[in-house]
């Protein structure tokens, strides 16, 4: 494969059983013993409410210059990474090639927490932060209980280790009894408006600019852009539209239970309706939770075509399987897997077991690498606030290659 | 609302429980009263494997006339249906005005048989009688067992008396243990190359040509089209590439439980992946059945957005809930509901307590009447075979309204 010069850029949690049947949705009393596990940092959220932002700062179109074409990738540095990417989308959009994959079939899937966003907190956790701070507004001897004593004081990770499914559980034990469409409004007046506890800016800054530019560069070339997250799907539908103009039809993510319901006009003299309105109304229930196993058979519900990019992050083990899936197909496809190392401008973890990175390595996948990889993190570089909490307890991270040579 | 002239025609060619979760997928033994049923019209299946044929004929475009727009919906009458849709259509795209709806928010829901096709039998219940077929040559003692034995004369009928849940838990049961993109292929295969019991054509000519027009205008003032079916779902896919042009990932259909399993390789010495593949294996278990509140909550799922234009047919009652919801939006929205009262080119057929004619005098929804409404039924006029079945009984139509003024 060769790298082609492109035309332009415009950067604009776990159970590996299939469909969830058997959940507990009501199951939000925690275990005494897991309290132990609160020894670890304490995570502020500050300032949940802050005055509306405007949207993240996106850097200008680079110039044109004649007979040059722009980098399209221009917070990517030349290395394996990059040029992977290139020749990726060189090879199958060059028509008449073995390579070539038919635009309808262009199916590009990227996780969210972890591949697009920082994870640590998981930004839908801030929000059910915000939602338990309402809730507990309504019935404050809810204060003292667990999990949201615990959860008041923006301790995520402390309910990250108890378990995506618990994690889950919990987000739409509190989140369900509203409407799809309210819910969804919520999320996104939050999304608009909260800052993220450690970077101290709105929440759409801590997106990693270099994934926004290969999102653009794989729209130029004629690809489907989808979410697969095992974030709620109430949350990551506005999330994908701020953030980076995904349509909530491109998002698959958690979901709870849903019911059709009859609820009364407001008005009774309603012109368009004289009866009663159909809305569909959140249950209190986890329905699916997206991770591992569940991915690919999210997609296969939903796109109905095996992605030829898939792309996923080192930190809970839940791309193994789509980005797996995604390579057993007949047509060529590429698999990405972000590797956070960098402590100093993000943050640096592994896997307790060095699962997907194991799973990298047997299978060939790209790894990308934030440290050497990224010329930028986040559109414009964020300093940690003065009383930020210091980053938790992780594996650590296996050691970076040798300095890659420089791109073609 | 006026009616806008358009620019240009394209013509191209029950079970009420949210999620169903406690289904008996292998629930194909018959109860003998049920075979009392049998006494109506047996319908005969001929020539499951004839050889492939052409795709349905598609009119040519019509001609141009200098300052006359063509006629965007030819082979619809002039009357209350088609001056309310090209209303709504005009009301929804003219920018500036209250009734403007944004392109991303132009979402129409297609229900699959007797909306868009002939469903007299179902063409799904075509592909499964073939299958069954095929696995009575590999289990020739199936052959005299309910319900197989009833279903190889064709009955598809009797089947569909049984239930929708029965019909659709019997499809699955057949039809699971392989790849989903094997059954995919198969059942591409069966819908090129099958021909209509009754129309003696193939089964893309039995469906309806005002339809693919109404299908057509829309998409050329930025709706996005989605089928949204009660049948199975890989058979509904490819159908809806083959005959309607609509992509996978935008069908939603019944559906079976899939499970990812490993797949050892071909190939010892596959290149690009040297360890085994994944594949998702369609199970023998019903996992959804899309119809009535189902069809909402479906929506839900993979669109996210409340449609605001859904079309449905009188037949099954499986349609009201969706007309429902997309009409309790807060957008202009239209509803159109198929009524099959045409004996002569097609069927004539009620439902038992006239459900949806009900629903659609309580909620003012547009009654679309095949005999008056439409100029053609079909690309080309068909002809029953002479030894096709007789309409099987069914509730009577009720009578028509008066002729319906002419257009403006």
């Amino acid at each position: 494969m060769s790298n082609q010069p492109h035309d332009q850029a415009a950067p604009p949690g776990s159970s590996p059983t299939p469909p969830d049947r058997s959940t507990t949705g009501s199951g939000v009393a925690v275990p005494l013993v897991a309290l132990g596990l609160l020894a670890s940092a304490i995570w502020l959220i500050a300032q949940p409410t802050a005055p509306p932002v405007t949207p993240a700062a996106k850097p200008s179109a680079p110039e044109p210059r004649p007979a040059v074409a722009a980098d399209p990738l221009p917070s990517w540095n030349d290395g394996a990474a990059k040029r992977t990417i290139l020749d990726f989308v060189a090879t199958v959009t060059r028509e008449g090639s073995t390579g070539f994959v038919p635009p309808p079939e262009r199916i590009a899937v990227f996780d969210h927490d972890g591949t697009l966003v920082c994870e640590k907190p998981l930004v839908h956790g801030m929000f059910l932060v915000d939602r338990i701070r309402a809730l507990i507004e309504r019935q404050p001897e809810l204060a003292h209980e667990e999990p949201y004593a615990t959860m008041l004081t923006g301790d995520l990770e402390f309910v990250r280790r108890l378990g995506k499914k618990y994690f889950t559980d919990l987000t739409f034990s509190v989140l369900g009894g509203v409407p799809e469409e309210r819910l969804e409004a919520e999320a996104r007046d939050f999304i608009r408006t909260a800052r993220h506890p450690v970077f101290d800016v709105p929440l759409g800054d801590v997106t990693y600019q270099p994934m926004k530019e290969l999102i653009a560069l794989l729209r130029e070339n004629g690809f489907t852009v989808w979410i697969c997250s095992g974030s709620g799907v109430h949350f990551m539908r506005p999330a994908a539209a701020e953030w980076y103009g995904i349509p909530p039809e491109h998002v698959i993510a958690s979901r709870p239970l849903t019911e059709l319901r009859e609820v009364e006009p407001a008005t009774p003299d309603n012109e368009t309706s004289p009866n009663s309105r159909l809305d569909l109304v959140v249950l209190p229930q986890l329905h699916v939770l997206n991770d591992e196993e569940r991915k690919p058979v999210s997609i296969g519900e939903h796109i109905g075509r095996r992605p030829i990019l898939a792309v996923g992050n080192v930190g809970t083990t839940g791309d193994i399987e789509m980005l797996r899936w995604s390579q057993s197909g007949h047509r060529p496809s590429l698999q990405l897997l972000v590797l956070h190392d960098d402590a100093e401008r993000e943050m640096a973890y592994g896997e307790p077991q060095n699962e997907s990175l194991d799973a990298a390595a047997d299978y060939g996948w790209q790894v990308v690498r934030m440290a050497t990889d990224w010329k930028r993190v986040f559109a414009k570089p964020l300093d940690r606030k003065a009383t930020a909490p210091p980053v938790p307890p992780a594996p650590p991270v296996p050691p970076a290659p040798a300095a890659e040579p420089a791109g073609p």
